[in-house]
């Protein structure tokens, strides 16, 4: 049995990014970058307006105030998107924001600060020579490079991304991930209860579920019963999977089963089984594939395991494959709400608890029914609190880590 | 110019959540369920074991230690989603978790806490009657309501809604996002060039994303000109939208074309136009459609000021339509680590910001370039400051209130 931290590290050494696609931008957000992208012009590309107002030379403006203000001739216009008219001395050409600075004007006065009569534009305060101006080239130069390959694409990078006429962009490819549900007892959706101990799955549908909000594609390759016709005929079914998930078989009893199977039928090489940690204890890894490119997760199957497993051990091994820099989960500090004991202390604990963030800090319940096999307990969970080895007990106050596992918190 | 709080306000009062709808539960991520979740039977449905090891009768083990085990026959099996044979005096049944307790049967022990010897088992340890039982309904019983409506649907969700034999379920429907990008000057990506004025877009995918990051449906309407026609056509294809955004257009000079022409094509009232808000002072909001159930907002061109008024105006009416219960941003507090000053402190400000959580605080790092044509000034930024009217300046050190927009914080 090694300790989580260890076992963390195995799979994230183990675990290799995937190769490069290309996708079209929309199709891009939340992806990972893989080729460096440049400013294919200047930005702005060409001196402009700030503001909606009158384009002036600031020599006719001088001394310009409210009790004395510049009379200046409106003439022309200059639009966004328009070549404007060249602005002669005494005169003001009405301009607006974006649009081009005319010949001859240095000076950009708002519209709340000028008063049209008829023809006559009555400039109402002088601003400095260069006033609301925005420079060629003052936001980027063509060449600069705008974002780095390694970058996750948010809007702000997509926007980015088509403003320098990329319809496509290189991005880290996306693993597909097959989910095998095994036991002889566990139904699927829709299937007739025929006896009293059969349950239906709820792993299937919160894993296929996981795996979409991490961004990755989920398979479910389907159920295995406990016998080896039927769990050979699925693994045959997962060989074009990057990733391959088993739920349940392996706890002590079962274990062989699957661990067998997928070192006989895909060639797994089991790095670890069994880690220092609750729940979860019994989880497996392993790698497989041509150049052990592929890899394996042997998940428990108690609901409550199977999510938890998920979060802290497979979700970072798909972010490292789909290129993530920092796959880890990030860890908060909050202040402990009620007490929390228990008896054994020989594993990290992941207690379900439901943080709330008020008064600049975050404040964390603990959830009383901890036992593995109450999914209920997951509905009103928000977080994970990290209970250290040889910790038994915890008071209210205290400063506890741990992590989210809601996207929105 | 109303103050953004009283915007908001106004914006979350005219919004009204759309209808229900019927989808697959895997579809159903992150949606708001539309119906209550009762169970559809006991779970556990039946008595069953916590661990892999021996169903035996308590009265066979009382004193059992390492130095005097109680010695019991090994007969039969049970295994989950098997009928197991029924225990004898003096017997052990070998039992993995989850499956039935035989008949006879009152207490499990794990397996390491027996030794076993061909047909006999030794058990190293009394346990208290019961243990290692879980008992049916101990999670929940037939008819407990699981999941009230209102609620988002995460992985747990989805996996409950599995276990209790859900394949569909009803949600609140999600709107359909029309985009409509407005200016003479702006190119779609892949356009030619012709005129140094010219801007490719960035709102428009941006806003894409955006919406799509929210969770709704974006629909790009295309791009108009500056002219009566262009503007008519593509608001007669934004009919068949819930909410309709066009960027561009709204400041002094050009709003009149875009307010005009959606009081007239599609019968908006505008509820309000202009915010004390920087970026994105000239923001316009109004209601449409039969009852008013349908929403506008006028978003400046601006990229930066897109973005802003997307994520602290349309977002919360978007998630509002979504049938989300607190559709307002959350606002978080932190440190910022360099001092902040601005000019004029008329209008609430959002300042773009990089905070990262270290050290049980989150720090701010505000950004120097915060004039709002500069896209690239979002590209590092993963927070937004809000900077209070009359309010010229922040020190180092000081707390501020900021809000995310970047989901993975």
């Amino acid at each position: 049995m090694i300790a989580y931290e260890e076992a963390l590290k195995i799979v994230l050494e183990k675990t290799k990014p995937l190769g490069n696609e290309k996708v079209f931008i929309h199709q891009a957000l939340n992806r990972i970058l893989a080729e460096d992208i440049h400013a294919d012009r200047d930005n702005p590309p060409a001196d402009n307006s700030g503001m909606d107002g009158f384009a002036v030379r600031h020599e006719d403006i001088i001394g310009a105030s409210e009790d004395n203000p510049a009379a200046l001739k409106i003439i022309g216009e200059s639009k966004a998107g328009d070549l404007p008219p060249k602005l002669e001395k005494g005169a003001a050409i009405p301009i607006y924001t974006g649009a081009l600075i005319p010949e001859g004007a240095d000076t950009i006065i708002q519209k709340e600060l000028t008063k049209v009569e008829g023809s006559i534009v009555y400039i109402l305060k002088e601003l400095k020579k260069g006033a609301n101006i925005r420079e060629k080239g003052g936001d980027y130069k063509a060449g600069d490079l705008l974002i780095p390959k390694g970058k996750r694409l948010r809007p702000a990078e997509i926007g980015v991304l088509s403003s320098v006429n990329k319809a496509t962009v290189y991005v880290k490819q996306i693993p597909r991930v097959g989910i095998i549900t095994t036991g002889d007892e566990i139904l699927d959706i829709g299937e007739n209860i025929t006896k009293e101990s059969q349950i239906r799955t709820s792993n299937t549908y919160s894993l296929y579920t996981q795996v979409l909000e991490t961004g990755a594609i989920p398979t479910i390759i389907g159920f295995a019963k406990d016998n080896p016709e039927d769990i050979k005929e699925k693994l045959k079914w997962a060989k074009n999977c990057d990733v391959l998930l088993t739920t349940g078989g392996v706890s002590v009893g079962e274990y062989d089963l699957v661990k067998d199977f997928v070192s006989k039928e895909l060639n797994v090489s089991i790095h670890f089984w069994k880690v220092a940690l609750k729940p979860g204890k019994p989880v497996a890894f392993g790698t497989w594939g041509e150049d052990g490119e592929k890899i394996f997760f042997g998940i428990p199957g108690n609901p409550v395991a199977s999510m938890v497993v998920y979060e802290i051990l497979v979700k970072p091994a798909i972010k490292k494959m789909m290129g993530y820099q920092n796959p880890e989960n990030k860890i908060f500090t909050g202040i402990l709400t009620e007490d929390f004991k228990r008896k054994s202390a020989d594993r990290l604990e992941f207690i379900r608890a439901y943080v709330e963030y008020k008064e600049d800090n975050f404040y964390v319940k603990p959830f009383t029914k901890q036992a593995s096999n109450m999914l209920t307990s997951m509905l009103n969970a928000n977080a994970l609190v990290l209970v250290d080895i040889d910790i038994h007990q915890i008071e209210a106050g205290e400063k506890v880590r741990f992590i989210f596992f809601d996207r929105e918190i």
